[in-house]
């Protein structure tokens, strides 16, 4: 099966291919129409075919993994970055410098380098290139990701959290200092490393918080709330929860309204944030957004709604994690950093049931 | 397969039992040392061994469905009554004197009247019999659960969520006015009618919220809350998630402490009021509580966290939904209604996986 | 989103859009650069919009549902007909003459009108036009699906289990008299309506056979088995088995090798008949096929194995129950009655996990 | 939660308790009115306490895990030994005399040796121990394991395998030479080490066959049959399939009736064969056994159809593979060597849902 297209396609690379965000990137990128897959990286499967790791890709025509050190950089025009969170510093900073990156790990999303070192335990291993790194929320950051040679794409959690929260923060229609996100996520988002927490018998048919108060992925959100509401010191209550299916992820969010707010006024702010978004949805009143309806498309539906206690409402929104909340969101960035249509390449119907 | 006693046993009934909580009564009085069953009905399903219902309680010797009017109540001393909301309140009101109720329906849990009426759309149909029912929590109104001859079972969610809130409030340790419970639960929740909206395909590899805000046990949970608080006014946040698993239920709940208050006050508070409990273990500080661990049995597991809010802290609380939640909960009221050892029936280790 | 075209396209109905093979159709045509779907219906739920049968179509442009008898047939070039069994032969008897159909029903599969009655438990009632069918197993078919104005779109359990004993039998390498198909199926083959039997508490972390010795499939597989054997009188070992999965069908066939033919004639035979296939592939010797490598695609694994008993071999076969066992077949035959290239609208990767 | 008894306990120890079976055999055993389990072991958590390695054990008094050459062997009666293929044999032949044991692992399973070192590649450990064990297929061999100082636990496939086929070969109702049998098996079978292939997103929804014709059980099902058929020459095709769930196995088995034979005879071969058994039900005529319907339960489900092939039938079998499978059966065992009523321990009715 191939795609043919009239222009000089993009030649990509993807570093750390034989992970759940490499499978979806390629998935998406084999029927990108100005995409061409050039090189593939797996330091442990370097050698293999790509059928080897993802026996699903068999059918398809990719090249087979290399070692990072044997990529032919001048055959290489952008890279998909999917190297675990610790590692990628490094390895970005090496790339020749006409190589445009759009980075999957976390390692370029906190720009206050001492809150990265803070959560993760050693220091920012490349801090001139954190400086020029864009944090990619594409439907807020539009702009600045066009003319980036390096994006942090966003984690999963804080894209579901982030896209209902900041237009309400921009417009101060809510309190910054009582936000509270439970936020459930499916199983792929823990990665496909061997580990006993991940077996199936560990994960089905239960569900558990983890991560409580200390997930790596609240001062995340906290810089974009902080970013909305033009302040540096706001903590949030921030609760993932590990639920027995594949894809999908959920941030259900109690905030606090502004004095002489309602809940209208919330949805009027969502649906000016988003009118004429492709990927962004405001559902109607009422309608609560279901992760299964979103499961392998790059949408993200949003609600908002009242709550008993006075004063107080609730956001739902949801998204495919290994989609919006990873490579769907690095494939829109990537056509925006190239000049595409932002749904090129991402024009996949939810797949249901 | 029978069980031995030298007791009389207590002849039990139970009204409506080809629904989940219906089997899973069965499983557990088939072995419970002081009960003979001598009853069961199920007016659709009248006529038919229990096999044609449940294949899986085949191999027992119970007696065949009957309806409700067929029953002969000189040969029962209890009746667990699993008759769907709204049809429970006539039924109950009707029976023999000499029989003793527990009730798993919501249609006895309201103590007010108008309360009722307002959140399941119809008068109370047994209003004099309401004022004679206790509220079948059964660590905290042990005594009056004792002396009753009708019992409300407790909903899943507001046992899940009463346990950890109530002794905090008694202590007055946390806000009444602040109180936001995330709840997740298993599909037999839903019970087994056959609806569109619980079907495999609708249900799995997927999540979503429902009835937020507007969920019929807000009220049940706010009634006991404003027992704990001795005030009748308290709203919470309450909002349910369908989870992709057929048992279990996790309350993920948000609360302000009072001034001066810490996390390790609310860890004594929690301690000191369950010490001694078979049924509620709040668990070492920073292990978090999973559905898994308690699936098939009547155990609550509880713990408190810090919240990276200042002031705020998180409790997580977990049950077997048609267990501590619905039928375990049901089993351990008729225990202490018959002056038994609460346990006896319900020593069924965790199925894990 | 929107797709363009220069092409007239072809103006499509789907004839009961509500059901999954429905919602995939519309999955598929939603990309397909030559159609425009201008006709959905749907009995109960005419009238409303697409959103409230299927929400996670929200997002697309696509009509209203409607009665069949308000569709208006001169906007419509081409039905796909999704109607439960039974109901389907009077409905396109009644179709204009200029309308092409593909029927993704058993009504029209069967060709010998006396199987069919005795299978089915009624009289056929379009004999005239069955006699015009062609039966769709596109790889088989393919010059007759060209031209043919009906096309009886293929069922789940025949396309898993003809593809890999077509070749075999005709090329004389197995028995026709000792054929054993075990076969499994994920839920959503079971359909849409709300059935205690498809509850998610029924189906899930569980599995049973069902239908043995006694599903409809059975006769439609031994039709194309005596096709490809000239004979009429084969009977076959068929056992379906429900598997808690939403997609995804696997066949497991015990066949006795004919003297003298062994296991790499078997593999000989299957890939000389599926090279070049767009959509059914061999793997490579020792390779289980697995269903979740197929889920979302058009595509069908096939692998062949020698057995512990000689003279015995094992194939294994598996598709997507929705794609190439439904709609994704319905669409590829879709595009040979209209020339297209096969893999038109069918260019979808595997979605895995 | 304590069990008292009249008697004194069996004093037990489960070696290698920190997989899934070493948790069912506590499960089991906690609530055994004979046993006191003295000691458990894990050399990987030496010195820890269960609740760390099973959490919903927490709330039962167990010992710490050790490791094997820190028991105390004054203090074990009897020894449950759950250990890894192929490091079991060095083990057990260093055990104290006194100690009986029931060995979990396929070490002792097959009594030609040779055969052993050709599906397990490595020469037999303990060739003279071998000699005295008794393959422990409860309701067969009854008489040899009560008296047995070593009790080799059957696999879970021969298990579900043999218990349906050995009546009829022994009665001589079908062909030894054309066995076909189709097995499934929910992922709990694949043990508690992290392996990638074990992934809750590598094994949800979606199923494949694996070590199709090389399966290590395929010679001891091979074994059992050639007992009952009084041959040492059986060869039977063998095909399991990995299930997304927790629990639960299923053997569909395809027989070639001797001449004369019909469904029938079988029926009454198997009726007679397991009347008065407490763990193995033949159902009636025309109901397929459901694995779900014996989750948690040491019960076995047995029934056989009738075949559209002429001359041939098929039986259905389920276990729980955890139960009946591995630790129900191995506690059965225990019961029948210590000539306690079989069913003690063992009375925990099926949980469903």
């Amino acid at each position: 099966m191939s795609t043919a297209s009239a222009f000089t396609p993009v030649r990509v690379a993807i570093l750390g291919a034989s992970g759940y965000t490499g499978a979806e990137l390629m998935r998406l990128l084999l029927r990108h129409p100005r995409v061409r897959i050039t090189a593939l990286t797996g330091e442990r499967a370097a050698g293999k075919p790509v059928a080897d790791v993802f026996p699903h890709l068999a059918p398809y025509d990719l090249p087979a993994l290399t070692k990072i050190a044997d990529v032919n950089w001048d055959d290489v025009d952008f890279v998909f970055c999917g190297l675990p969170h610790g590692t990628t510093q490094e390895v970005i900073a090496g790339l020749p410098a006409h190589v445009r990156v759009c980075d999957l790990s976390a390692d370029f999303r906190l720009f206050n380098v001492d809150t990265y070192a803070e959560w993760y335990g050693h220091a920012h291993k490349a801090v001139d290139l954190q400086e020029t790194a864009v944090y990619g929320l594409s439907e807020v950051a539009r702009e600045q990701v066009a003319t980036a040679r390096l994006v942090a794409n966003p984690g999963c959690y804080p894209t579901a959290s982030l896209l209902p929260l900041l237009p309400l923060l921009k417009d101060g229609l809510i309190s910054a200092d009582d936000i509270i996100i439970d936020a459930k996520s499916g199983v792929s988002g823990a990665g496909r490393d061997a580990k006993q927490g991940s077996l199936y018998c560990e994960v089905a048919e239960g569900m558990h918080a983890y991560g409580i108060a200390s997930h790596r992925h609240a001062p995340e959100i906290e810089q974009g709330l902080g970013w909305a509401a033009g302040r540096g010191d706001i903590r949030i209550a921030f609760t993932p929860h590990l639920i027995p299916m594949n894809r999908g992820m959920m941030a259900t969010t109690y905030v606090r309204l502004k004095d002489g707010v309602d809940v209208a006024s919330l949805r009027t702010s969502l649906e000016k944030a988003y009118a004429g978004e492709a990927f962004v949805k405001v559902l109607a009143p009422g309608v609560g957004p279901q992760t299964r309806h979103v499961a392998g498309s790059n949408l993200s539906l949003i609600n908002v709604f009242a709550d008993r206690i006075p004063g107080r409402a609730i956001l739902v929104s949801v998204i495919d994690n290994l989609m919006k909340g990873a490579s769907g969101q690095a494939v829109q960035n990537f056509n925006i950093m190239n000049g595409f249509d932002e749904t090129l390449g991402l024009d996949v119907v939810p797949v249901f049931p």
